[in-house]
This record gives structure tokens, C-alpha cells and sequence, in this order.
């Protein structure tokens, strides 16, 4: 037993001798831990009536109250019971290495003896106890912080309060949390324990003891007559019905009388007031347990008499079950999850229709069931919550579950819905097959929600809900990356400013200012002084050499390659020129602004795996050079501290829900053309360890899996660490017949009849091009694939039919159609099989390209291996960048190529499979924080615009009834 | 009786004939009811044992059970119950003539005569009833939908749940909010009445209806003996619980016996399955209840017979109950706040850590303590929640609280602390004077945290916590508002330079496009058409005149005065050039970036009184003209909706807390220079209602009172009709001296000696001068004035004695020093008394102008009355502007100057009470959306810089422990 935590100075009292008899209200024995199952019930005894066989009471044969115990029986019943809790304790530690049951105590005033009792037999179980001290005149507010601090203590199994009668008033009693309520005195606790459901609550310890007396005393119990006397609160409704449940009649009374006790064949005394049992009045062999006078026998030590021991000995069984159940609630289990019925519409309503029909569980409701903690979440409202990281390390030594990515076939402009495959899938997984799972996708941006494309939850139904909710601020995580973006940009500016009109030294005096008298380097400051080499730490000592590197970043304006975002479509933001005001002297500068989800800050939170991690990768961010050729971090500007702070929130996923009430972690969103377009390594961990060895969490890659896959594999898993299982490779009969030669589709136009009439040509051909290489792609990495056909309403039997056994001819593990989006998670049901089936088969799965292999060299297995072309070409910017990258040390860095997704190719026109061309590599960049190199093949935008009649024409939101319309 | 809801279609089954009995599981009587209950408890009949007086029992005498009940004794016993009912609802609906007292009824499968019962009964007392019909077979999960409907739906008071045995569940059960509970069959319900705690729980009908029986049958019941038989779950354990504290002996067995029998004076019989009860194994005068058998007698009508129709009336007893406990619910109380408790330290640590040492209230537990209903909170993460505002609809009815602005003398450029007094009021009127009382402040822009200022939490032992939550990304309104802001930047932009590249026919074929074959207008396409005066709404029929002038908004890009915004300090975008990139073909501008918090939107979120108000100001705002000088909004440019949906969130106030554990709002902080300054109307207003009429509700205005306060005054209590009661004037001895001619004091420099060492005289002529002034301005609305002195540790005795004695003088209703900063609540409860006197005093509340006096007279009286100017002069483009607002209709508009706030004048070296000076008012504009015209007096800034060392060098997050530090 250790005490750890000891919060207000505590008087440790010479223990008083054991045989110093004490009345009074504050007694031995059960004094506090029995007042709030009744009235005034505060100390115990058990009493057995000497001549239990022979039928006839004498008064002189009659017992002595308070002289007689059952001296070895008693003794054996306790030592039966701490030898139980013992084993269990055994068994549990065993099963749970690094688990610690805790005992919390609250106690006012000084230790008294029965305190003692209970720290001992914490000790001989084994049990940690955890003691809080409060002065004896404490208030309400006082004990409820303490007890709300051991409600959110996850180290803290049970709490044991030790307080003066007045003090446990209702508002104390029903703050502390019921699964911690080892005293089963909570109200809650005291209704389940009356409806008989006891997998939640606790058995009054002291009810269990008398129980367990009179067990000892009658057994069979069933049909004995039972007379308790007093304690009409919960203690003796407790001890009701653990009696009726063993068939016992009871007979209840406030007091004692002649008449009731010669019925009696047991007597059990709760309140302290009517204690006198005139022994002529006990039938022969009838036991009487005291539970409610202030007596301690003066001829036994506390270890052995009264019903105190036993009681504490129970209270401590009570802990090791709360911990087991603890235990319990960490292993994996299949989730009870309330799935929300789903009745499709046929013609199928619009998105905002369906998710506005569907109320959403609350997501603490969700949580709970997926097996979340309450400290581990934190609402945004009643569909959203935070999930905290600490999860991962409370689950540490849970199996992860099966990772499953949904890529797709190089896809036409208008999308081939692989997000609403993972959600269907999702739905068809854990509503339809009730298995545990979890989809994690990215946080659209918000800006093409106003534009073209709309947003981003899935459609028909296999969405996330409330879409709205998905599709616009969520919980502010893009917001979070814009500010920290920014800062980052008004830093650069600011100090290149600063720096062109002051001199060194007013530079270093204005860098390192005397604060009261006092010059020093905050943190942030020395780590610069150390990557300069500079170890002194005193501010007067550094030389002028030394002043000037420091205070000097000597920015090239013409080397900054940090930009600034906003997440709105705007246009006018692609190239503009800053500093036209005279507060900024002349010191004017192109730039240029990027959609929001282009921040370098955003692909870090989709890598990092912690706050140390995020906040190490953002002070490392390289933003421009210096004159000299030097990268300038984020920690040289000194904002590195202001940008974790600002993200601090960002990295903790969302939880969310399908329309059929299944989890979903939305999580970062970084662009797949310059980014790898992947969700946070984070959210999939999280789901992976909730989801448990025999779930399923699936996830997604933006793009054909050319771009996305590929990504996905060398860069995000090599991140975290994490291998994946199963690749769904999404198709539709509308891209297969463009790769099969089909004629031009664009957004906008009306789709050729090749798209609409059934043509099997078209899609044998695109099958047997694009489809078959993008299947071969996810089997260079050793994954098995299974192709999800996404059927379309204008997709006859015949093409499903094709492309199902085409698939398979070309290698993959299984082909399906899939109708999530007319039907839900029900359309989905043969592609959870077919996923569930791939699953349990062998993943050999590897990387395309070692670490260690030159930058050159990875940029051109991926062209050649994964796109099929001949070689790649480097322009001269190119071949210097690389020559610039490895000299700074970044050859190591794995590869995101900055490609067209409509073609493997770099050439969008050219669909099925293109050959015989060579990869051109216009130049490359580096994000040195989120760690990767990337090659730009051809323009990327970063920018979206909006069109002439942008999707915002349509929204509008009902004041009334709140209710939104026209997103999509 | 009105059936109001009927979910799914329900058989109405002909009343089955009341002569017909019926036996089997489906029964009349209690049947559903009574389940929930007990095992098997179906039905109930009252017994009376023939022979009550005569002492003798015989065969022939003895009762035939199922055929003798005490009729008009029973009968009477509804009648009164029922009566009493009716009562209450006649006197409950005369308190709240809106309150319509409602139950619930979930049923499965066709309707039955219990529910017949039920719903005649619920007619007869005057409740609405809602009836929710399930099909049989229906899952657990449809249960609980409903269930959780019915949870969040505040029209019902009471739930009944009508189903099959196993539907009730305990996962249903609970899943029941304990309050809507009126069965009382919850755990938590059933813990209440076993600790009895009545308050809050329910007593379940059925024992009730027992416990009425026996109370007619045996008075006075105190040491009677009664037999329960069965019944072993809650219904057992109420009923026992009830009979305990009237006193009786209760003697339970799951199964009667003669012995026991002959014990008893009464018997009840709650178990199905042991209904028979040998009469003579009864004692003469024994009452015999019957709660368990399927039996209807054949000679009494079901309004006669069986302990239904008591059952029923005590079941809508209890939903009266529900009720009215809902109707005090929104009566004013005085809260019963937690207060934290808080010792402060000396010397007094930092913001940050003062803040991190306090645990705050999880905000749920807060909301519920200031009588906030579950359903009327959102939280954001512990510590935050956005407060809806169905609230204002809820407490119509109620008194609003005393409404205290705390505004302040012109300030030093270093602040005054307004903010602190703030906070340090609200604490030491809540924590320590136990008042209701509410802080309303402005939500601080986050650029300025990472600049120079710091955050705006207040400061030391008066802050608002967690204070890091505060300063950074709150609850997200300001990113809102950004993202609004620049849609509408973004819709300006690609609007012009798609209407310079198209003809009027592509425009409009584009604007209003043909899907699937139909063209049709948008609502806010038909809102412009209005607007222009073009009542056609079929799209083909308009004249090619009206498509051009609805297609072309003619936007003159010189003429824009939409800017965008970023919450960052970022001098570089003070003046920019966008549109430099080719894809937007030459179409360049000279524009700026503002400050969030300089968007007219956050001026319209602190005024808007409703979601409908705030989307009709969105759309009015006007972004610029047209080359023929025509106002252009944001609903024409189509984006009006999208804004509305952007905002929908950020409209709704978010609820915090102080250092002592009293409630704050924040709400919207518009700029004070170009905007009003002001928290929002609706946190005040919900504020208000929250206090109640003995409450306190302290908000701030910006700047000096010259400034702040009279806009608080003339704008912003003219947009929410409130008045107020106090005005709090915060002075410090610093800013008194300077204005007394002591020397300059700025940023960065240490203060001057004058401003440390005692200094009456300086003290004195600066009381006799602005404080005195800005006393008479306060006069000027006629709101009594209490002065503030924030006490500096600088501070002499004779210095602070002095500044009270002349604030007193000049008019103040009182003046007291405060030491909020050094010693919390505590340090401001003088100042609680003051104000709480001076809220008592009446306040004759006036505007300084009407609405309909011209603009001119308007600054002008401002500039007179207010900033004591001789009079104003106005440049020509601020008279041009007077005439374009009077022509545009704007001319009723309030008065919103731009003036320094260093200076009673337009002159910040201006100190003490500047005279005989001429107000210049250099130009004019108008915030539409927002409703004010602000007049430029000098140059205002709307994007602040960062300096050579922001704060951001000290801000720093641990990533092991998630503390922050350096924020302050």
C-alpha cells in the first residue's frame, strides 16, 4: 500500500490503544463509510444466541449483547473473504501488468481507527491508496472539488468518503461518479442494486458483510424469517433485497417488540437508537448482528470483532471489481452500437435531406459506446466531439485492428465516390455484419463548399452526419491551421522589416529587452543560439560576430517560400504584391495567397503522431533562405511555441457518424497534389487500437491510387508505422469506359450516350488497361486488393457483371458491386464480406523504395514502377534543388509527387494505361516539417476560384427552424 | 385531451366491451405500467375483509376474493385525487397561462383500455397528451430514438412508457431523463425515493395508489403490520419504502402463508403468480390489495374497479408535478453556485499561472447551477458552451436583471483595466454577496495575443478562465466571421472579372442554368429581382433590358469598400495588389486586409437580436456601388445565404467562467474605433434573463466613456431596447495624474517618477477634470454613476481617499477603491455594495438624440455635448457622403465615431478636459449591415503590426503535460 497523494497536511494520530473503549458519534467499526446507508447505523457486532440446537431459551442461557462474537467463524469468514479478493487481485495484475487498483479516501479531520482498519486491508490486498486530507470544517464546494478531481482521475478506481454525516448530503453523494461509488451509496447505484442489476453498481459493504453472517449462521437461507430493525434509508433496502433474493422473509421494523422477534430467525439491528434486544424475547439458535451502536468489544482486538473488518475487507472487494471492470472496458470487445435505421427513398432524396432526416446519437452517447472514457472526449456541440490522445496510451497494449484503404482507378473529372464507399462500407461493417468499426476521413475544405464542388460527407446514403456540421467549421481544426499559417507570414514580413531599418544592436536590445532589470533568452532563443553554434546563454557576453548571427535571419524576400492561406475560393489571392502601405517603407513583395489546406502546417497534422511531434516537425518548418543560402525555420522567427499553441487543439481527431450511427474520425485534409492527401496518421491510429484486434477501421487516399496509394504507402505508413491489410480499389462502369476509349467527360456538359447505353467494349477495354495496372500497383506493395464496383443507376447487369470477373481475372482478391448510395450500408453488404474475407488473408506488405535511396533514384522507381513510364527528366532547377536538398541534409526524405490525377501520366489526356513516355520534373520542393520532398510535374494550383454562379447561390439557412438548404 | 403527435400510423381498435374480462399477459388495469415495477404485477383490485369491527372470522363471512370492493370509498378516493390534480393544473396554469402541462405515451402495438384509461384520465385533469405508436415487433433501439426525442423535446413534462414486458429494458428505462420520469422507474429515480429524496424524483403510481388504499382503510397506519407479497424488484422496494416512513411494519415474502397471515393487517398481494389468499387465513378487518391478477370485475365499469383509474390519476398527478417543478425551473431563484475557492498569492503570479492553478467548473455542471437547461447548452470541451438562444423564448415572461456598464476616464495608452473591474465585480457580487450576477465581455481578437497586447482575460486574481481557451480560437465566432468576411472578399472579386468577360446572355445562362431541362431562380435571385423592381419570375420571360440589369452588378472596382480580413497582425497587407495572376486576365486592384474584428460582420453579430435579424442585416450590407453609384449588397451578389449558414454558430453567446466560478459571456468584440466596441445584445439579453430581477448583469464599452459609453448608449441600446441601471466609471491614480499634467506615459518606457511617488495635486486637478467630465457625460443619459478607483500598488492612502472624496464631489453616486487584481472577489466587494445600492436608485435612462435628427446635428450634438468641441467642421467628401447616405435613405442611422480614444478631442496629447476646439470630421462612411454611420475624425487603423519582439518569443507548450506558458 502506498499513500500518494496526500493534498492538505494530514495529522497522523498515535494509533489509540486497541482496548480504549470509545462511544460517541465518531466510533470504531463502520462509523462513516455505514452513515449514508442509513439514519445513524455506526457500529457492528455479530451475536450468535448460545444454544442454537436445543430449542429452549433460558435467560441465563440467553446471550450477553455485546460479550459473545463468533469468534473463529467470524475470523474464517473474513479471512476467506480478503483470500478471495487476494486471488482476484493475483489474476488481474497478471492479465494487467501495468494496472494499479486504487482506493481514494476523503477524509475530514484527523485519522481515527477506522480509517486505519480500511488503509490496512487496502494493504494486505494489495490494493494503492490514495488519502485527501480535508480540515473538519470543510465545505460542500471543498469535498465536491475533490471528488470531481477523482471522478476525471482515471488512476482512481474507487472512493471511499470518510466524512461526518453532515457532510455526505445528497449533492456529495451523487457527484462522485457510480462506477467509482465502491460504497454503492449513489442514488444510482442504489436503483440499480433494487432492480437487481448489479454488472454496474456496487453492494453496500456493510450489506454484504450481514449477509455474509448470516449465510455463515443459515444456510439454506430460503423461507428463514429475518427481522431488521431501524435503517430505513438505503442501507436497509439494500440488505432487503440481497434477503429477498435469497428467498428470505423480512420483516422490517423501526423497532424491536416481542411479538416480531419470536418470529424471527435472525435479527439484524441497523439503527443506533433501539439496540436493546431483551435476549427472553430471541427464539433459541437466533443470531442477532449489531450493526447500529457504538461498541467495541473490549476483549478483541478491531481485527477481530465487529462487523468493521469484514466490511472493509468487502469495501476492498468492491475496488478490485471496479478495477476488473476498469480492466474490462480496455480489452477489446464487440461495441454495442445503437445503429440508426435507415429507410432509402427512391427516387434518393438530396444529401441535405437525407442527413436533416436522420437524427444523430449524441456523441457522448457514441463515444460511450465504442468504448470511450468520459475524460477522454470533449464535446463540440451534441454531434461532435474531440477525442483525446491519452486513449493511445491507455490502450497501449490492445491488438490494433485491420487497416483497410479505398483507393481508386485513375477517376474521371466529376469523381468516382470513393468516400462514399468507405461510408458505406463502414455502415456495412458495423450496422449490417456487427463488427466493430471505424471510417477516418479528411476535413474538407471549406472553401470549395461555397464553389463548385461541394462538400465533402459522402452522398445519398453513405454520408457523415450532420453534413452541414462535416462540411463547415467542424471543430475549427482548418481555422487553427489559417492562424498558425498566418502568424508564420505576418513573422516573415514583420522581421524582414525590423531588420532592413535597425541596426544590430538596436535590434539585440529590442530581441533580448531588460525586463525589470534583467536580460534573458527565452527558450525559443537558445535553440536558435544552439543551432548556431552559440552556447553562451548570457545576453552581455555574445560578441558583435556572435549579436549579429543572432539577431540577424538576413531573409532573401526573393527566397521565401512560405505563403499565406485563407480556406475561401479566391481567386484574386493567386498572385498579389504586399507592403503598398507607407508604415512599410517601400519594402513591397510578390507573393501569392494558397487555399487553407495547402498549408504545409495542415500536412504536418495529418503526419504527426503527438504534440511533441507536431510541435518539433512546425519548429522545423523551413519558410525561405537567407542571403547566404541558409534554411530559415519557424523557430528561427521564435513563433514555433505560438504555433503548437495555436494547434493545440487541431491535433485531437473528431468523432463523428455515419447515417447508420457508425464512428468516424474526421481528421486533416492536406492536399493530395502537393501533399499526400492522406487523413491523420493519428485518427487511424486511434480508431485501429478502438476498434480492437477483430475491427475494422477504413480509411481512405485522394485520387487514383497512382497518387493516393502510392502516398499513402511510402509516406504515411512509413510515418507511422503502420501496415495495412486490405486495399478497396473503387471503379466505376462511367471511368472504365474512358479508359477504354470513351469520349471526353467534363463537369458541366451533359455525359456522351457511350456513358449512358450499355456498351461492354468500352468497359472490357478500360478494365483490362487502367483497372489491371492499378491492381498490380497495390500488389507491388504486397497487399491483397478487392475492387469495389460502384454501381450507377445506369449500369447494366452485364457491365457489373464484366468488370466483377475482369477484376478477379486481373488479381484481385474478390470483385463486388456496391449500392451504398441508393441503399446504404445494406448496398454495401457483399463488399464488407468480401473486405472481412481479404482480411484474414496474409499482408507481405513493403515499400516501394528504401530511405536511404537517392532522391533521383526514388523519384524514378516511382515513375517507372507505379506510373509505366520509361525514365524521368530532370530540369535544370530540378537537378540544383536536388544538389541543394542533399547538401542540406534532406536526402532522406521520403517522395510526394505533385502529378495530374486524371492520367498515370503526366499528360491528363492520356487515360487507360499510358506507355512509352518519360516523366518530366519541372522542379522540386521540400516540406521540411512535414517531411517529404516534392517533385512538381506540371502546375498544380493552389487556389481554387469561384465560377459565375458558385454553389452559394443555393444555401441558404431557415431562421426559424434553422434549417439549412442547398449544400451538397 | 388533444393527441398532438401520432409518428406512425395507429389502429384504433374498437373500446373492447366493459363487461367482457380478460386474462392472459395483455390485461386491463395496470398492466404496462405496473411492469416496469415488478416482475409480473398485471392488474389490481381492492379487498376489504367482510367483517371489519366484529372480531370474528368464519369461512361463510370471509371475503370472496374478486368480487367485493369498497366501492364508494374507492371511488371517492379518485374522486378526491383526481380533484386535487385539477387543482394544481387550474393553479399551475394561472402562473403560466404558455405552459401546457403534456405526457408522453411510447406504445407498441394497438391500443388497449389501459391506455384508454390513461388517456381519459389525462382529459379529465386537462394535460396534452402525445402519443408515439411503435410497431409490436419494434427494436430496443426504435425505443430508445423515441425515448431520446422525447428527452430533448421541452413541450413534454412526463413519459409513459406503454410496452411489452421485455421492451422495458433497463438500457430503455434509463435511457429516460429522470425528470420526464413521472413512473418513477429510472435507477436513479427508484435511489431517490429509497434515500427519500422526493424533490426531484417521482413516486411511482401504482405504490402510491396502494399506499392511498391503505391510508383509507387503516388511519392512523403507524405499527400496523403488512403483508407484501412478491414483487421483489422497485415496486416492491417503493411500496416498502413508503409503509417505513408512515411508521408501519412490513413484513415481505414472495409468498403469503398462513402464519404470516394471521400476522398482518393488510395484505398486498404484488406478485402474478400467488394471488390466492385462503380468507381464512385471514384476520378479521383485514384489507386485501390485489396489484397482481388479470381480473376486471364484471359488476363495476373500469372507472369503478381495480386500482387503475387511481393508478392513472396518480400517474397524471405526478406529470402536474413534472410540471410545475419545469415552470419553477424558470421562475428566478437565487443559484446555488459553486463558488471556487481562491487564495491569493503575494507577490501576484502571472496570468497564466494564476489561471492553470485554478480548476474551473466543468461548464455543464455551471450551466446547470445558473438554471440553463441541458438542451439549451452546446459545449465546446470542458470549459466552454454555446448557449442557444431558445433560451430568450423560454424566459419571456421573466423580469430582467439590473444591467451595470462598466466604462472608464480617458485612458493612458497602457489601459486602465476596465476589463478586471469587470470580472472582479461579478465575483464579488456572486461569490461573496451571493447574488445572481453575470459578466458579458467582448471575445478579444488572437492577432493581438501574439503582437503586443497580450490577452483579454482580465488579470491577476480577476480573470476569466481557463484564460488560454479565452485569447485563442474560443469557440470559433472570429474564424466564422474571417471565413464570412472573405466569401464575400472572393465573391466581389470573381463577380467583377466575370462580368467583364461575359456577354449578358452567358452571364445569364450561367446565373440561372437550365437543370434537367428547368431553369428557375434562386429565392435570393428573386430577392434582387424585387429589388429591382422585376416581378417576373419565370426566367424566360424577362426583356433582355431586365436580364442585363439583373446579370450585371456594374461593381466600380474603384468604389469597393468591402476588405478582407485575417485575425492576425499582419502590417504587410495594410495595402495590397490582388489579381496579379494571368488566369484573372489584368483585372488588378489596389485593396487591404482589416483585422477580423474590423469586419462589419462582427459589428452585426453584437447587434443582431435573432438568427432572422442577423441574416437580414448580412444580406443589407452594402460591399460598394456601381459605376451609376447604386449601393450593391451583400444579396446581390447572391451570397447572403451562405453568410447566414457561415454565422449560424457564432450567434450563440459562449458561456465561461471567473476565477470565483461566476458565469461569463462572450460574445462578438467589434473593433471600438471604426465600430461600436460592445459586447453583443444577445448575451446581454440572455444574460438579463438568466439573473433575474434581484441579478446583476456587467458588461464593458471600449475606450473612455466619451466614447465607448456613448455608443454603448446611443447604438447599442437603441438596437436592443435595454437600459441601464448603473454606470461603473474606472479610474486609476496613473491616468489622474496625467490628465492632472503629469508627463507622457507610453508603452515600453518606464513610467515617470511623478507616477510612483504620491502626487496629490497632480491627483486632484486630474479628478477635477476628466473624471469630472466623464461623470457628466454619464449624467447626460441619466444613469447614476458609481467611480471605480483600480487600485495600483503605487497607490498612497491619501492619493485613493482623495480621488473618492472629489469623484463624490463631482457627482458620482459613490466612489470606492478595488483590489480585484491583487485579491480577487474579495478586493471588489465595496464596489458590489456600491453598485447593488446604486441599482436600487432609479435610473431615467434617455438617448442624447432622436433618430430623426439629420446626420449633421447628430455629430454635432456629440461632438458639443459630449466632447465638449466648440463645434465640427466637415471636409468636402464628408459632406458629399451626408448627402449620398440622406439620398440613399441612411439618414436615420446612429452616430458611430471614429476618434481617438487618448483624448476627450480628436487630439491624443490632449489631455485633463480639452476646450475651445473644432471637431474636423474628415470623411464619412456607413457600416449598413450593422445600422451606424461612422464619421472619421483623423486616421484609423485597422490592421495593427507585429513589433521587432512579439509575445509569441514566450509562448511555449509542453507537450507532455499541454501547459502553456508566456500567454498573458
Amino acid at each position: 500500500m502506498r499513500l500518494s497523494t496526500l493534498r492538505h497536511a494530514c495529522r497522523n494520530l498515535p494509533t489509540p490503544s486497541v482496548h480504549q473503549p470509545r462511544t460517541g458519534v465518531r466510533v470504531f467499526g463502520l462509523a462513516k463509510s455505514s452513515l449514508p446507508l442509513g439514519p445513524s447505523s455506526n457500529s457492528q457486532l455479530l451475536l450468535r444466541a448460545a444454544s442454537s440446537v436445543s430449542g429452549t431459551t433460558s435467560a441465563e442461557k440467553a446471550p450477553k449483547l455485546g460479550k459473545q462474537t463468533d469468534g473463529p467463524g467470524y475470523e474464517n469468514t473474513i479471512r476467506e473473504n480478503v483470500q478471495r479478493t487476494k486471488e482476484e487481485m493475483v489474476a488481474l495484475q497478471r492479465g494487467h501488468p501495468a494496472l494499479k487498483p486504487t482506493l481514494a479516501i476523503i477524509q475530514a479531520d484527523e485519522d481515527d481507527r477506522l480509517l486505519e482498519l480500511n488503509k490496512k486491508m487496502a494493504g494486505k490486498i494489495g490494493l494503492n491508496v490514495t488519502q485527501i486530507c480535508l480540515p473538519r470544517e470543510c465545505t460542500e464546494d471543498e469535498i465536491i472539488e475533490e471528488v470531481l478531481k477523482l471522478n476525471e482521475d482515471p488512476r482512481v478506481h474507487g472512493v471511499y468518503l470518510h466524512l461526518p454525516p453532515a457532510s455526505l448530503t445528497s449533492r456529495v453523494l451523487n457527484t462522485l461518479r457510480p462506477e467509482k461509488d465502491v460504497d454503492g451509496v449513489s442514488d444510482l447505484n442504489v436503483g440499480r442494486l433494487v432492480r437487481g442489476d448489479m454488472n454496474q453498481g456496487f453492494i453496500p459493504p456493510l450489506a454484504n458483510a450481514v449477509m455474509e453472517l448470516l449465510a455463515r449462521h443459515d444456510t439454506p437461507m430460503e423461507g428463514r424469517i429475518v427481522l431488521v430493525v431501524g435503517g430505513e434509508g438505503p442501507l436497509g433496502v439494500a440488505l432487503q433485497c440481497l434477503m429477498q433474493r435469497r428467498g428470505m422473509v423480512v420483516l422490517h421494523s423501526r423497532r424491536s417488540s416481542e411479538v416480531l422477534q419470536k418470529q424471527a430467525n435472525a435479527v439484524v439491528l441497523l439503527a443506533a437508537g433501539h439496540m436493546d434486544v431483551p435476549p427472553t424475547w430471541l427464539r433459541p439458535g437466533t443470531a442477532v448482528i449489531h450493526c447500529g451502536s457504538a461498541l467495541m468489544t473490549e476483549d478483541h482486538g478491531m481485527e477481530m470483532s465487529g462487523v468493521g473488518p469484514l466490511t472493509a475487507a468487502l469495501r476492498m472487494q468492491n475496488v478490485v471489481q471496479s478495477s476488473s471492470r476498469w480492466a474490462q472496458g480496455q480489452q477489446y470487445r464487440p461495441w454495442t452500437l445503437r445503429s440508426l435505421k435507415l429507410q432509402p427513398l427512391s427516387p434518393v432524396p438530396s444529401d441535405i435531406e437525407i442527413s436533416r432526416a436522420q437524427t444523430p446519437k449524441p456523441v457522448d452517447q457514441l463515444a460511450q459506446e465504442i468504448g470511450l472514457l468520459q475524460e477522454e472526449t470533449e464535446a463540440y456541440g451534441r454531434t461532435k466531439a474531440k477525442v483525446r490522445l491519452s486513449l493511445l496510451d491507455r490502450l497501449r497494449e490492445q491488438p490494433d485492428g485491420k487497416y483497410v484503404l479505398v483507393a481508386g482507378i485513375t477517376p474521371t473529372p466529376l469523381g468516382e465516390g470513393k468516400s462514399t464507399v468507405v461510408i458505406g462500407l463502414v455502415q456495412a461493417l458495423s450496422a449490417h455484419l456487427k463488427l466493430n468499426s471505424f471510417a477516418c476521413l479528411r476535413q474538407p475544405s471549406q472553401g470549395p463548399t461555397f464553389g463548385v464542388k461541394g462538400g465533402a460527407a459522402g452522398g445519398g446514403y453513405a454520408q457523415v452526419i450532420p453534413m452541414e456540421e462535416f462540411n463547415l467549421h467542424l471543430t475549427g481544426d482548418i481555422h487553427a491551421i489559417t492562424a498558425a499559417n498566418n502568424l508564420v507570414a505576418a513573422a516573415i514580413d514583420a522581421r524582414m522589416l525590423h531588420e532592413a531599418t535597425q541596426k544590430d544592436k538596436a535590434l539585440y536590445s529590442r530581441l533580448v529587452p531588460s525586463v525589470n532589470g534583467v536580460r534573458r533568452f527565452s527558450p525559443i532563443q537558445i535553440s536558435r543560439l544552439r543551432r548556431l553554434g552559440i552556447s553562451e546563454i548570457d545576453p552581455s557576453a555574445l560578441t558583435p560576430q556572435e549579436v549579429s548571427s543572432f539577431v540577424r535571419l538576413d531573409l532573401d524576400p526573393a527566397k521565401v517560400t512560405w505563403q499565406r492561406v485563407v480556406d475561401t475560393n479566391d481567386r484574386f489571392l493567386r498572385k498579389i504584391t504586399v507592403g503598398q502601405a507607407s508604415t512599410e517603407k517601400g519594402h513591397v513583395r510578390e507573393t501569392q495567397f494558397d487555399i487553407a489546406v495547402a498549408s504545409e502546417i495542415m500536412a504536418i497534422l495529418a503526419l504527426a503522431d503527438g504534440l511533441g511531434d507536431m510541435k518539433t516537425r512546425l519548429g522545423r518548418m523551413v519558410v525561405g533562405s537567407s542571403r547566404s543560402g541558409q534554411p530559415v525555420t519557424a523557430e528561427d522567427l521564435g513563433v514555433s511555441g505560438a504555433l503548437a499553441v495555436l494547434m493545440k487543439d487541431a491535433i485531437k481527431p473528431t468523432l463523428m457518424q455515419t447515417l447508420e450511427g457508425s464512428p468516424v474520425f474526421v481528421h486533416a485534409g492536406p492536399f493530395a497534389n502537393i501533399a499526400h492527401g492522406n487523413s491523420s496518421v493519428l485518427a487511424d491510429k486511434l480508431a485501429l487500437k478502438l476498434v480492437g484486434e477483430d475491427g475494422f477501421v477504413v480509411t481512405e487516399a485522394g485520387f487514383g491510387a497512382d497518387i493516393g496509394m502510392e502516398k499513402f504507402f511510402n509516406i504515411k505508413c512509413r510515418a507511422s508505422g503502420l501496415r495495412p491489410n486490405v486495399v478497396v480499389l473503387v471503379a466505376t462502369v462511367r471511368a472504365l469506359k474512358m479508359h477504354g476509349g470513351g469520349p471526353n467527360v467534363s463537369a458541366g456538359s451533359p455525359l456522351p450516350r457511350e456513358y449512358i447505353d450499355e456498351n461492354l467494349s468500352l468497359v472490357g477495354k478500360g478494365c483490362s488497361s487502367n483497372l489491371r495496372k492499378q491492381i498490380q500497383i497495390a500488389h507491388l506493395f504486397g497487399v491483397p486488393v478487392v475492387v469495389a464496383l460502384n454501381v450507377f443507376k445506369t449500369d447494366t447487369q452485364a457491365e457489373i457483371d464484366l468488370v466483377c470477373q475482369m477484376a478477379k481475372e486481373s488479381g484481385a482478391s474478390d470483385a463486388v458491386p456496391c449500392h451504398h448510395w441508393a441503399r446504404g450500408g445494406r448496398g454495401s453488404v457483399e463488399l464488407a464480406q468480401a473486405v472481412k474475407q481479404a482480411g484474414s488473408q496474409p499482408s507481405h506488405f513493403q515499400f516501394l523504395y528504401s530511405q536511404e535511396t537517392p532522391i533521383v533514384e526514388k523519384i524514378r522507381m516511382i515513375a517507372q514502377k507505379v506510373y509505366g513510364a520509361d525514365d524521368i527528366e530532370l530540369s535544370p532547377e530540378a537537378q540544383a534543388k536536388i544538389d541543394y536538398y542533399n547538401q542540406q541534409g534532406y536526402g532522406k526524405l521520403p517522395i510526394c509527387m505533385a502529378k495530374t490525377h486524371l492520367s498515370l501520366s503526366h499528360m491528363p489526356e492520356k487515360k487507360g494505361t499510358p506507355t512509352g513516355f518519360t516523366l518530366p520534373i519541372r522542379d522540386i520542393r521540400a516540406s521540411i516539417g512535414a517531411g517529404f520532398i516534392y517533385p512538381l510535374v506540371g502546375t498544380m494550383s493552389t487556389m481554387p476560384g469561384l465560377p459565375t454562379r458558385p454553389c452559394f447561390y443555393d444555401i441558404d439557412l431557415d431562421p426559424v427552424t434553422e434549417e439549412i438548404t442547398g449544400l451538397f
